[in-house]
């Protein structure tokens, strides 16, 4: 038998199944039509933007960052709940745009923008993090044909990182943002070419669940804007802060204490140095707010012995959460929290491993977990499903459907 | 400096620049009209097929796994090439059955096969490769519906594997096929049933670089096909051998030796038991037909220098080559063969990290390599991309556009 992570606190039984916002998933899978399906709740990322929102100082923005889940439904629910929108594409903009929020609330960053992209945000007003100097340049020089000025911010390299964090961002050479030695003199750069400037990004790391780690990479961050702010001589509008906050994926594994990291973010920004006086405050989180709000749901196709151990077929696979597989910037598979959905108040009787219906190997979605015993047509649930899901796995491979996204709560 | 794989003898230069199927790669993007671009070379598949059949004994079938390469340019080129098409989705056989090969010569493997699929595979006559009793059962009731009489082979797990391979398909618990112990019972059971009973489907690996281990595995399922035909008490029509047939990535690995395989397959089949005296044979191979067959073409937008390390940044990544990433079956991350396409004969120059467009670390074409120095606009080219490439990556992810897919040759 092998361990498998937690599953959230924010999940119920309802006639001893599962329940997403207050359906149980034979209502959700009927009004689906079909499995697998993802099914994302409402009042969950609500609780988590709420809970951030009394854990942060008041100064601090709320970014959501697209990336994490960019299904036009979720983004829509974010825009009525954060301050801004953090984009990593053209694609990734327009659904920003469509879902309600201001221009000037979304930023774009991401390395290799193409020149079609920097037009499309210069001339929708969105504000481009500028990864080097000669992004910084290509997009004057489309601003200028199109006779707008750009909203650029420059996304520095940090020489430091979030300790510890799942996913390294900066520290060292990397191909995000510019050197801390190079970010003041790109800064000049774009304000004596006639950009309005509009400060900084800076992101140290992802998936950190260290409060510790990630309070120091936020001081040093707070120190580092604050050096480049009095090396470009100007104040910058906003700091984006990054994000890095973690969730609980395996085993051992706990939830970040954002009360601890909220309020020695407060005490620093209340000491802060003058040059970021004026500076509004931004932190950007896509995992963090989605993840956990996120269920993948799965119908059992065959349930198999081979030499003795029990193998739950389904019908979906890595091609809808590769992640969960173990197949995505993780090196040692572990387990994903799953359940029976279908069984879910039941009690444990068998070890057994779930796979998908993808003819290979690396398609597993639990290994050798205990469960309730669950038959032909039972629903299994993986949760942690929110975040780098639906988007960041195969969808095409072998030729099944793609998952059915549902938004309830 | 980090060591890449070597590029496939296929390869050539037209003025200076890599040629895919006789077009240098400028004309291929100008044709084509964007990047990135995945181009298959038709050419290089059919001399994959030809040293295949030279190589193997003339009674062996050639298959061709579409699960590699699913594109229906791809598997039409196939169709005329091979002697049968393994599916492994309902999505698949669609292609298949399009592509103008007979029913009767594909076959459709794999686990968690629905109801809904098991009956568009016996409606159509193509034969289904049994991964569990149950599924036989299905398959035996919605024939009886259909009035159909079903093709069905037995797919079984082995109780070897091929000793090496890059992915273990067999060899202890698994979630394909039928144990060894359980395999005639059910061909009897579906003979008994009035099923079209068609052999055996064995699969013991693959991404295997040891010739002796492939024939030390084909002997292996001979001796467990011709055992298993005794115990059924009936001729197995076909025996599928399975492939396992894997080709050279990273540096050090060398090409598989065919011939070697080949002459000993002759020699095993001449001596083969009288239980499978009338069968056919098959040996069924994805990647080893088309993974050098395809080129992935990107575009670099950026080139940058951070903390002295130069990073050309393209406007690919892994969201179209998931594996050359290293996200996706590997525990380390070795450099696949990749060119500056643009500049393919001018010298190494200097070493540099060619990474995708993605924001994240994760995204990562070739590490530290020795190439020609290249500039913004140049193309890079990403080798052995004709398998597990477009459809294996998340395209979806951070909602850049698609790849485009261009047949030569």
């Amino acid at each position: 038998m092998k361990p498998m992570g937690t599953i959230p606190a924010d999940y119920r039984a309802i006639g001893g199944e599962l329940a997403v916002g207050g359906h149980p998933v034979s209502a959700l899978v009927a009004e689906a039509g079909d499995t697998p399906l993802f099914v994302y709740d409402r009042a969950i990322m609500a609780a988590r933007v709420a809970a951030l929102r009394a854990a942060l100082p008041a100064e601090v923005a709320i970014h959501y960052a697209m990336k994490a889940n960019p299904n036009p439904d979720v983004v829509a629910a974010f825009a009525g709940l954060v301050d801004g929108l953090d984009v990593a594409s053209a694609g990734e903009m327009g659904v920003a745009l469509a879902s309600g929020m201001a221009a000037d609330h979304v930023s774009f960053a991401g390395p290799g923008k193409r020149d079609r992209e920097l037009e499309a945000a210069i001339a929708a007003g969105v504000t481009l993090n500028l990864e080097s100097a000669a992004e910084g340049w290509r997009a004057i020089a489309i601003a200028g044909r199109l006779g707008i000025r750009p909203r650029l911010a420059v996304r520095v390299n940090p020489d430091f990182e979030i300790k510890g964090s799942g996913m390294r961002m900066g520290g060292g050479a990397r191909p995000f943002g510019v050197d801390e030695a190079e970010a003041a003199a790109l800064c000049r750069d774009m304000i004596a070419a006639g950009a309005d400037w509009r400060g900084f990004h800076i992101f140290a790391g992802s998936q950190a669940l260290d409060a510790a780690a990630i309070i120091e990479a936020q001081a040093a961050t707070l120190a580092l804007a604050a050096r480049l702010a009095e090396e470009v001589g100007a104040l910058p509008p906003l700091v984006n802060l990054g994000g890095g906050f973690g969730i609980p994926y395996f085993p051992s594994e706990k939830p970040l204490d954002i009360d601890t990291i909220g309020a020695a973010l407060g005490e620093r920004l209340a000491d802060r140095p003058a040059a970021l006086a004026q500076s509004a405050f931004a932190i950007e989180l896509g995992r963090w707010l989605v993840g956990e709000a996120g269920v993948y749901l799965t119908r059992i196709v065959d349930r198999k012995i081979s030499h003795g151990e029990v193998f739950l077929v389904t019908d979906g696979g890595l091609h809808h959460q590769l992640a969960a597989s173990g197949n995505f910037g993780t090196v040692v598979r572990r387990n994903y929290p799953v359940a029976i959905a279908s069984r879910f108040t039941e009690e444990a009787a068998e070890v057994a491993s779930i796979v998908g219906c993808l003819c290979t190997p690396l398609d597993r979605l639990a290994e050798k977990v205990l469960l309730p015993r669950a038959e032909v047509g039972d629903i299994v649930a993986v949760f942690m499903a929110g975040a780098y899901g639906a988007t960041a796995s195969p969808s095409a491979f072998l030729g099944h459907p793609p998952a059915i996204e549902m938004m309830v709560g």
